[in-house]
């Protein structure tokens, strides 16, 4: 079975047909480690699906300094959703972490599928919500938790992202300095 | 019209017939000022859409400290949905800072109006994508933007919110001291 389509099972059903129809809007796509699939500033019509690899999104801020906005890796996906969604610019960087295998949709194509196909909309809606549970815990542990606490929690969440990136990225993630995370692995 | 039918037709378009359908499946409440819509460590089952009033969603730290998850006024849905989608306990109080009124719908029917109706999957969809567009918002303000900034931020966006909440409830939505608050007004 495809990747895909095994990911898009977990939560609804689809035909093998309908599967290949599915796939006929996605395109492939490989980048190789320290490529950039969104730069800020640009439109964004793409949404990516990690088939393999890692990737940060993250943006600058006015002294230079480096805020990562999520990482994502494999059955994952990723893109700037408000550039995405409201077709304006993006506020992100989304890079390449490790050499990746990915596939897209555009927007129109995403907007397609999901008006002539209930079961896509119900999918993406799943995957939606889902992410937006996630970004409201990210919201509540910001407000809530020490640094500690935040670096526990994001240890016991994904275990396999601590492990393939850099600790200066995940200094970034939790919003402290590379310092402080260093006293918390020691 | 409806409220709830104009507030729906923003995103997609019903018969009257089919909004008749749609609103069988609401229950009206009003709910008197200080009184919860929700309790930490409760089992949630409802959605809610603010016909008139102003609620606020906090949770409490371990130290008894309010945190102030969001605000909601007139046609905002309100809910803990952790709790609601995944049907674990509430991390957060949900009260009412105004007498309000409202509409209720449950998540059996939430979830049997989505599969039997895809515009209504679709309205759904739409906005959770937004509730998610906004909370990645918030992430970047609170790892980006400084106690004065934010608070900018939040009176151009919400200024009929910040007209309507005590500043002690702005400060902890906005993660900085009734000190620091105070300063930014002066």
């Amino acid at each position: 079975m495809h990747p895909l389509q095994k990911h898009i099972e977990e939560v609804i059903v689809l035909t093998d047909d309908e599967f290949s129809h599915v796939l006929s809007h996605f395109t492939p796509q490989k980048k190789r480690k320290h490529q950039y699939l969104i730069q800020e500033d640009e439109l964004v019509n793409k949404e990516y699906w990690v088939i393999n690899g890692c990737l940060r999104s993250y943006f600058l801020d006015e002294s230079g300094k480096e805020h990562t906005v999520q990482f994502a890796v494999e059955n994952w996906w990723v893109t700037d959703y408000q550039a995405f969604e409201k077709q304006v610019k993006s506020q992100v960087y989304i890079d390449c972490l490790e050499d990746c295998e990915l596939l897209y949709i555009t927007h129109e194509d995403r907007e397609k599928l999901s008006q002539e196909f209930h079961k896509m909309e119900r999918f993406w809606a799943k995957k939606t919500k889902l992410g937006y549970i996630a970004s409201q815990n990210r919201v509540l542990s910001l407000l809530k938790n020490t640094a500690r606490e935040r670096y526990e929690l994001m240890s016991a969440q994904y275990p396999n992202i601590i492990q393939r990136v850099s600790k200066k990225m995940i200094a970034s993630y939790l919003g402290v300095s590379r310092e402080t995370l260093s006293r918390l692995y020691s």
